[in-house]
């Protein structure tokens, strides 16, 4: 079992370290892959129905909802929380953004328009697929900005994200981590593999080349948007069976604390049985 | 195993009877309903490949795309169906929308306005909970148009499908095709239920009511718009086992029928394996 803890351990507090954490651990739990496979599955029935509720007491007025932010270098597993973790839950409780490099009309907003037409509606589980939070990483390696202009994201985006959590969506953030190491493997697969090709693009490379920059600008985004209504929790992913497991623990843990409960009935029950029998 | 001509058996062709479809009955199915679960759990690993490859096929610049559209009296199971079959696909593979009652905005412009909108991009799985066809059914049925304003949405639609269609999107359209002692049975068992209760409207009894209306309009709408490219199927839906069977049949067979492929690399394989290497 994941330690109830587990979300504690991965949520970035004051003076975190991200080179601290290593990508191949697992916090909060002592099993091996035959475990944690086993627990994803189990605790796939409790998520769907969590989910369930939470769509349901949105039709009777709830405001909850939830959104799921995931960043991470590439190769890092955000398409195989999308598929294993989220793809548990029934589709029509989803709403699923993969966000690209802008297009020229995004770019004539502010970087976050397009992500506040994106937001969970409620009873909604949203997904972001990358974010908001390239215009303060991918922007600050490549100087895509200048730092001025980024510096002053950080604080654009707490206020935005604390707007977002006040009008009832709970905001979950996870950078997947994952080694040089890890990464060379995974693309060397992808380069190995005529099935994965359409997978690899050369500019993955580019990045690679850039690792240490990266890193940096994560650990400067970790420190300046963790908040208490919109935490980010560093999950170690190397391990991409760890990975899916402490997603789906955050998400369960977070649609335990919205507790959705079915809504009453908005009608006479007794009288709609009595009008069908009738029929 | 379902009979390998079930699409050719359940294909509304001229001279279709929809009364002479027997909800219960399971077309080129000779198991039960373990038999026919199991089948779905079989099938499952190839639709998420198919599906893969077709996403894959167009990050190579394959226009292919598929459309499912679904419709079905309240309760037929277009909820069950995107679950239990959609939903064992990769979630980022899929394109789906819930059409609902048109808001003020969509009643501005034509009645396929919106739908347009939401035609699946190449390489992904659109499904249509609910769709145009909403205007031609309810429409007719609830006198919200003019007959002779009904009259020609027909040709409107087949014209716009076959565009569609000559844009590269296969289209599956199916009914889901329910007796009134199992809608019955249905709606009772969500009357009965406080879990339940969120999928029940009092509007659903006022539909009943005009139960042989809309059958009405339903055969009108097979009739005027089952074609070759765009063709309709009615499955017997009062066993949701079948119905989830026979959908998934129908959607191995139309993405078996594109047969997408792997693309090849747009780079130098071996030049990156290098570049790799060297980082």
């Amino acid at each position: 079992m994941l330690d109830g803890d587990t979300a504690d351990l991965l949520r970035v507090k004051r003076g975190f370290d991200l080179d601290a954490v290593d990508p191949g651990s697992t916090p909060g739990f002592s099993g091996d892959k035959t475990d944690g496979q086993a627990q994803l599955d189990a605790g796939t029935a409790e998520l769907a129905e969590l989910q369930e509720r939470l769509f349901a007491a949105s039709t009777g007025g709830a405001a909850d909802s939830v959104l799921l932010v995931l960043q991470g270098m590439d190769t890092a597993g955000k398409g195989g929380i999308v598929r294993h973790v989220v793809g548990a839950v029934d589709p029509q409780g989803v709403a699923l953004t993969a966000f690209k490099a802008p297009t020229a009309a995004e770019l004539r907003h502010s970087f976050l328009w397009r992500v506040r037409r994106e937001l969970p509606a409620a009873g909604l589980i949203g997904v972001f697929d990358r974010s908001h939070y390239e215009d303060v990483l991918v922007h600050r390696v490549r100087k895509l900005s200048p730092l001025e202009v980024i510096g002053q994201r950080y604080d654009q985006i707490n206020t935005f994200e604390q707007k977002v959590a006040a009008a009832g969506t709970r905001i979950v953030k996870v950078m997947l981590h994952i080694s040089a190491d890890e990464q060379e493997t995974r693309l060397a697969e992808r380069l190995e593999r005529p099935d994965k090709y359409w997978k690899y693009r050369p500019r993955d490379l580019d990045d690679r080349a850039l690792w240490p920059a990266f890193q940096r600008a994560y650990q400067i985004a970790l420190d300046r948007t963790s908040t208490e209504l919109a935490p980010w929790y560093v999950v170690p992913a190397d391990r991409k069976w760890y990975a899916r497991l402490a997603v789906q623990h955050l998400l369960l843990e977070t649609l335990r604390g919205i507790d959705p409960q079915w809504p009453a009935a908005d009608f006479d029950v007794e009288q709609e049985q009595k009008r069908l029998a009738g029929l």
